[in-house]
């Protein structure tokens, strides 16, 4: 068994580092706050006597030595990056899980023949940038390392830059690792674990997502003095279209959701209609079939929205991922791991995206799953007790051990 | 006649001063440019042999004496200040014109009975700080100083403190001052004066204003992993507001509009629902009973769209004036200086507001308009022609001249 204790109180020493406004945390990427978190965790890492490299992405992988020099590492990996009013567990658990998971090794030294390597990916969110997993994409070849420093956040500045600016750019090209097996831990972000009274969720799948940008063009205009008849009213095009991505997720249930948390009016001043106006939608569904019809309806019907208010309208594509079928041998070892330690479990499909769905593509991945409470994340009040952190840490310590061979 | 050129000289010249991005204007109030263009202004005005007033308010009162010491001024008044994204002519046109109806007196040598007060009204737009014509309201006893001063900026700024640190306010209490008549040329910000192909527009009354800021409070939630029925969804409940808004102003025709500038969703991230979204709604008509419906109408259905989705709703009016009839006697020696001068003309109520509507509490006051191109305003595309503004600026000239009283 892993140390529940230690584990906590890891957790709460990381979530004093850049606290948000709630009891939560805002520890954004590549902010002064994430530099912060990533040196508290190097320290912690050195401490149990890992050594460090870090990629081009700035992600960072804490090796623990293995007993046979040719065989590859098995991965623990998830982030340390926040929402801006993000929780204290989001991505933080499956990292200090990992650290945890190595410290119990060490305490009852255990040897591995494949190396262990605990890895903090950077900007998993995409609050700041979009897309979310960005770092993780790059390394599975999924995006070029220049799409990834090119991202910009709302002020405007760039991803490369910010990186640079905290001094995590490292040396190793991104992707040049090869991994043995790929493992994440993580709270599950959403209802049904807790509901039905499950410590552990065997994650089989993860859903896919579209993130559509849309950009409309209003025509700007006085809001007192501009008849009814003269409006090219770019806001009343984005309430129909969110009225339009709600219909389209109600028609796709059960396992579909689609929503917008992103708004950015143009001049965004009371007395002017916008000439702009740029939002977010997000599509996600385990179906692939569903995905491709769901983003080919809203795109559909934005555009039928918009030409009927002479608003134009462009999309881009800003995040994507096809749902995700994980390695059913790896499955299989959480599975008897939850049933060997006496933990109630169940399969689950993770609602949210993790690093894991791009590892998934160069290597064998799953995921541990805890429940939280009232489903609730990306809410400062984000909250799950000590036992189900200690619970999903031991099933993934068992299940790594098991991968890493001893 | 006054000078056409000169009018027109000066306009291009303010324009300098806090230039837009697109040929326009951003010149917000209380800003380091709005100091730098009342810093012109009060250089042109003392070079015409004006003396300058200020009131804590900041607004600017530039007086060129009258012969008799009793007689009260008649005051010319408009705003320097701008839209973040404003045309060149908003509000610039009436306080230069006011400038140059003065020059033009000093060219001819006429001297009047009652003083010539050109005034520079602080924050009319409302951009920065809600609500429009402040200034003109603390004067006109609707709002009170402190009420004015406590007004926030969307990075929380206060409109006293910025005040302050422009360095513009004044000795005189606010309202201290008492009008003999006063006068406002504006640009109409509308289609009619254009289309019907009149120079000038003889401005019988002013519709009638709410600003309704309503603050929706959803759940703050992940929008992969939060199933569609747990989403207490705020964005949603703002889209079917702004659908009934539009309902509403459509079912008020004709002389209704409705439609919402700004809008803010927090945290404002992808992958978050909203916790909190903030908009504001903008209802004007001529009609008093319709300005009451539509307001009670649109909080009503507002509640109730929240209601059904669980959403928090509150609403405060952060802007308001009730429907304006201007004095009948200038607004006939308005429309006979037109008559005399050979100007085309027609009555017409302004859609938009003005310190004008705020002055005719305490003192008789009217409008003159000109047309602009495509009724086209708080866009940086705003335009008018050389001729429209000096045809007004005629207009003004005699009607002030026959009240001043040579
Ligand atoms: N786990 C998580 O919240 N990741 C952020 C990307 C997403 O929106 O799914
Ligand atoms: N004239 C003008 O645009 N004033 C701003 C206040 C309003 O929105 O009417």
């Amino acid at each position: 068994r892993i140390n529940g204790d230690r584990l906590w109180e890891s957790l709460m020493d990381m979530a004093k580092i850049g606290p948000g406004i709630a009891g939560g945390n805002n520890r954004q990427t590549l902010t002064d706050s994430d530099k912060q978190g990533r040196e508290l965790f190097q320290r912690w890492c050195e401490d149990a006597g890992l050594t460090m490299g870090v990629d081009k992405m700035g992600t960072m992988f804490m090796t623990r030595a293995g007993t046979d020099p040719d065989a590859l590492p098995v991965y623990i990996g998830s982030h340390l990056d926040t929402q801006p009013t993000g929780g204290k567990y989001d991505g933080v658990l499956g990292v200090l899980a990992g650290l945890e998971v190595v410290r119990s090794m060490n305490d009852l030294g255990i040897k591995t023949k494949h190396p262990i390597v605990v890895t903090n990916w950077t900007n998993e969110e995409g609050a700041r940038f979009a897309p979310a997993m960005v770092a993780s994409g790059v390394f599975a070849g999924v995006h070029s390392l220049d799409y990834a420093y090119g991202r910009k956040d709302m002020d405007g500045k760039l991803f490369g830059d910010e990186l640079k600016r905290i001094g995590w750019v490292g040396e190793e090209e991104v992707g040049a690792r090869k991994m043995h097996a790929y493992f994440e831990y993580h709270i599950e972000q959403g209802p049904i674990l807790e509901a039905e009274e499950k410590q552990i969720g065997v994650v089989t799948h993860c859903q896919g997502l579209w993130w559509l940008e849309f950009t409309l063009t209003g025509k700007e205009a006085h809001t007192g003095s501009t008849p009814m008849t003269m409006r090219v009213n770019a806001g009343l095009a984005m309430a129909r279209i969110f009225e339009a991505v709600q219909a389209i997720a109600m028609s796709e249930q059960p396992g579909a959701v689609a929503g917008t948390g992103q708004v950015k009016f143009s001049p965004n001043s009371r007395n002017v209609l916008p000439g702009t106006v740029v939002f977010t939608v997000d599509l996600r569904t385990p179906s692939q079939e569903k995905l491709d019809r769901m983003r080919a309806t809203i795109e559909a019907k934005a555009a039928e929205i918009c030409a009927e208010l002479g608003v134009g309208c462009s999309v881009e594509a800003v995040g994507h991922f096809d749902p995700v079928t994980f390695d059913p041998t790896l499955v299989g070892r959480v599975r008897s791991a939850a049933e060997k330690l006496g933990y109630s479990h169940m399969n689950i499909i993770s609602g949210a995206g993790h690093d894991a769905c791009w590892a998934a593509k160069v290597a064998p991945a799953t995921m541990v799953m805890c429940p939280c409470v009232g489903g609730l994340s990306h809410n400062e009040a984000e909250d799950i007790s000590m036992e189900w952190a200690a619970a999903g840490c031991d099933v993934l310590f068992h299940a790594v051990v098991e991968t890493a061979e001893i």
